[in-house]
C-alpha cells in the first residue's frame, strides 16, 4: 500500500472544488497521517471550461462520469453529482462492479439503493462509504458504526436538515412567517429554488434512513418513515412553544427495541433547557443511545464545501490505509424488524386550536379528547381581537398516536372551529 | 483473521468488570459488526475470591498480570490497572515486546510514556489504543485521528473531568462552598479520597496532552501544559459569573499555529449561551476546530463502567479488524513544535479584589492596570456590611498573561487589599 491511492472526482460543485483543495492544502498532512498519499488522478463535470479556481494540471478530464469507472489510473471513484438515480446511480455502480471503491455524499442514493449498492461492494471486496450523506462534516457514521460498535443502541435522533434549522431559528428570532425566511434562505444561498427537499422532511428522512441502519443493524428502510415538514409552523407556535417552555425543531427520530423499528421525521416541540434545543441555524446534531455508553451527542456545521471535503476525506484515508469493512453491514442471521407505523407511537401532543368564542367550546373539546382516552396537561387561551377567533392551546399527556389523531378529526369537525388545528408532537429527550 | 480475537484483561475493578460484560452481553452483535469473536480467555486481578458478579469459568486466571504478556492464548492485552509507572507500565510494555497489541483506558501512562509505548508498537507492528483514556465513552481519539483526518486542527478544548465539573455545577446551583461539596463528592465515590488528580486540574492535564497529540500530530508533551485546579473558585464568583453572562467551567485548551503549541488548563469564564457552558455534572465534552469542518462538537458521559467499557470495545472491535494504524504518530518529518508558555498568551480576565473601603482605592487599582496597559470592561462593586471589606470585580479586555500577571503582583500588594485577589481567566469560544 505505499503507492499513492489515485482519487476520481465526479462532481465539481462546491463539494467537489472543496474536496480538491482539501487534498490539495492538507496534502502532506495526509499522507503523514495515511502513510501514503491520497492524490486526485482524474474528475469529470458538465463544463469543462468552467474557472472553478482549482489547478487541474496534470489531472485527467472525462467527459463523461461513467468513465471514471473504467479509468485504469483511479484506485476510488468519489461520487459528488447527487440523485438518488441517473448518473451518480449508474457511475456508483460502474465504479464498484469494476473493483473500485466508492465514496459519495449522496444521501438520497444510499437511503434509496445502499442495501444493494452494500452487498456490491462486499462481493467485490472493496469499499462504500458515505461519511459526507449525514450530517455534513460530523464524523457520525463512523462514531456509530466503530466508535459506538460494542454498544446496542436503542435510540438515534437529530437535527439533520440545516436548512430547517436555520429557517426555524430565523422565525423564532424574528417572529417572521415561514414564507419569508424561506424567500430570504433562498436568496442567501441556504435553501433550493426548489425548497421541497428540505422543508417537507425527505432529506431528514433520507439521513435518518441511513443513520438507523448503521446503528441498529437493521435493514435500512426509507419507506416506512413517517415525514411530516415544517411548512405549517407559524410565529404563533414558536411563541406558544416559548412560553410553555419548549423551541421548534424540525428532528428525525429513530427508536429500536423489542416491538420493531420506528423511523419518523416531523417539528418537534424539545425542553428549551435540553442540549438539542439549543442547536441553532445551520447546525446538525445528532444524539445517539447506547446500552454502555448510555447518551453521546455529536454536533457541527451540516453542509457546505469545508464541512463535507472533510467527511469524504476521512473516508478517503479510511481507504488508503485498507479499512474497508462494510458500514452497512447486512442484518444478523436470524434477525427480524419489523417497521412500525406512527400509530401506535406513545407520545405527547401540542394543539393550537383557533375557536369562535362561544359557549361549550371547552366542553366539545374536552368531551371529544376523553372519548379517545386524551388527557391534557396545559391550557393558554389567548384572546384575538374581539369579533376574532380565540387561540386555545393545550398539551397533553402521553397517549397513542392513533387516539390523538381520532380526537383532533372529531374536533376539527365542531362547528366553532374556525381553522384546521394545529399540532405539534413533544418529544422528551 | 476468522479466528476469535483473544483478549486479555487487567484489571477487574468496575471497568474491567464492565469491559467482561459488555463483550459477554453484545457477544453476538460485536461478533456480527467485526466478523469475528472478541473473546476474553485469560484476566488478572489482586483478589481471586471475590465475588464480582461476573462468570469467569473457562477463563485463564493469572495472580500476576504480567503473566498476560507471555500467555499464548492472548492476543491482545487490556490494561485497567491504572497509574503512570509500576505493574501497569511493565505489562503494557511487556505484552507489546511480546508482539500483543494493547488497548489501555490509562492517561497517566499514555500522558507519560505514550510516544515510546506507541514508537514500540509500531515496530513491533501492533496496535496501541487508549480511546477509553479520554472522555470516557466518546469516541473521540477517533473523530480525532480519523473522522477529521482530513483537516489541519487549530484548537481543541474541552470539559474533560466528570469529579471537577460536577463540584463546579453543584456548587452553582447549591451555593455551597467547594470543600462542601467536595466532600460530599468523595461520599457519592464521584471524587477520590485524594481528590488532587482531580480538582488540581492533573487529570485533565493528562487528558489534553493526549487529545493535543492525536489531534495535532505534535509530540506529546504533559510537562508544558500550564494546570491550575478549582480549589480556589468561590461561590461568590460563581455568583459574579452569572451576573456578568458566564458560568466556571474547569476546561484544557490546546491551541496549534504557526508560533507553537499552547496547552493550559484552569478554570474559564465561558459565556452562558455556549453549548460548553450547558454541559453540566458529570458529562464531558470536547471541541475540536478545524480548517475544513469548522467547528465540531462531541458530549457524553466522561467515566463509569459503562462508557469505559464501551471505549475499549471500540478498539477491541478496530484491532478484531486488522486496523492497527499509530494513533499517536511519530510527528511528520521536518516539523518542529515549541511549546510556548502560558505567559505570552492573550486572554481576558475576571479578577474579584476585597478591599478595604477607603478613598483613593479605585485610582491606585486603575494605575496599576493602566500601567501594564490593563483596559478594563466592566466593573461591580458590591457592599459587604459596614466595616467589612468590598468586593469589587472587574473584566478586562484582551492583555497579555504576563502583564495582567504583574498588575495583579502590584494590586496585591496594595495597603488596603484584604485578601489575595482571585483571577479567573475569560474564554471567549
Amino acid at each position: 500500500m505505499s503507492g499513492p491511492l489515485r482519487v476520481g472526482v465526479a462532481g465539481l460543485g462546491t463539494v467537489g472544488g472543496g474536496v480538491l483543495q482539501l487534498l490539495n492544502g492538507n496534502g502532506a498532512l495526509i499522507t503523514h497521517r495515511c502513510g501514503r498519499e491520497i492524490k486526485v488522478t482524474a474528475v469529470s463535470a458538465r463544463n469543462r471550461d468552467r474557472d472553478r479556481g482549482i489547478a487541474l494540471e496534470g489531472i485527467a478530464w472525462h467527459d463523461n462520469a461513467l468513465d471514471l469507472a473504467s479509468d485504469p489510473n483511479v484506485d476510488v471513484v468519489v461520487e459528488l453529482i447527487g440523485g438518488a438515480d441517473g448518473i451518480a446511480a449508474e457511475l456508483v455502480e460502474a465504479a464498484l462492479k469494476a473493483g473500485k471503491s466508492v465514496v459519495t455524499g449522496n444521501k438520497a442514493l444510499i437511503a434509496r439503493h445502499g442495501p444493494r449498492l452494500a452487498a456490491l461492494a462486499e462481493t467485490q471486496g472493496v469499499a462504500l462509504r458515505f461519511e459526507a450523506a449525514v450530517a455534513g462534516g460530523i464524523p457520525i457514521v463512523k462514531a456509530l458504526s466503530e466508535g459506538l460498535a460494542g454498544n446496542s443502541l436503542s435510540r438515534i435522533y437529530g437535527i439533520l436538515n440545516g436548512t430547517c434549522n436555520y429557517i426555524l431559528t430565523e422565525m423564532e428570532y424574528t417572529g417572521r412567517a415561514f414564507e419569508d425566511v424561506l424567500a430570504e434562505a433562498q436568496q442567501l444561498g441556504y435553501a433550493e429554488a426548489d425548497p421541497s427537499f428540505d422543508v417537507d422532511g425527505i432529506d431528514t428522512a433520507h439521513k435518518l434512513a441511513i443513520l438507523a441502519s448503521v446503528a441498529f443493524g437493521t435493514p435500512l428502510d426509507f419507506e416506512s418513515i413517517f415525514v411530516e415538514g415544517i411548512r405549517h409552523i407559524t410565529p404563533l407556535d414558536i411563541e406558544f412553544a416559548a412560553e410553555l417552555g419548549y423551541r421548534i425543531k424540525l428532528i428525525g427520530i429513530a427508536t429500536h427495541g423489542e416491538k420493531g423499528l420506528l423511523q419518523r421525521v416531523h417539528p418537534c416541540l424539545v425542553a428549551a433547557d435540553k442540549a438539542i434545543a439549543a442547536v441553532n441555524g445551520v447546525f446538525n446534531a445528532v444524539v445517539a443511545e447506547g446500552d454502555f455508553v448510555g447518551q453521546t451527542v455529536y454536533q457541527g456545521r451540516g453542509a457546505g464545501a469545508g464541512p463535507t471535503a472533510s467527511a469524504v476525506a476521512a473516508d478517503l484515508v479510511d481507504i488508503a490505509q485498507g479499512h474497508t469493512h462494510a458500514v452497512l453491514s447486512p442484518p444478523m442471521a436470524g434477525s427480524k424488524t419489523k417497521s412500525l407505523t406512527m400509530d401506535g407511537n406513545e407520545g405527547r401532543y401540542y394543539v393550537r386550536l383557533s375557536v369562535d368564542d362561544q359557549p361549550g367550546v371547552i366542553a366539545e373539546i374536552a368531551a371529544a379528547l376523553r372519548d379517545e382516552s386524551v388527557s391534557m396537561e396545559e391550557l393558554l387561551q389567548r384572546p384575538n381581537g374581539s369579533g376574532q377567533p380565540v387561540s386555545f392551546v393545550m398539551t397533553t399527556h402521553e397517549v397513542a398516536e392513533a387516539k390523538m389523531m381520532r380526537a383532533l378529526a372529531r374536533i376539527a369537525r365542531l362547528p366553532f372551529i374556525a381553522e384546521k388545528p394545529e399540532v405539534i408532537r413533544i418529544e422528551t429527550f
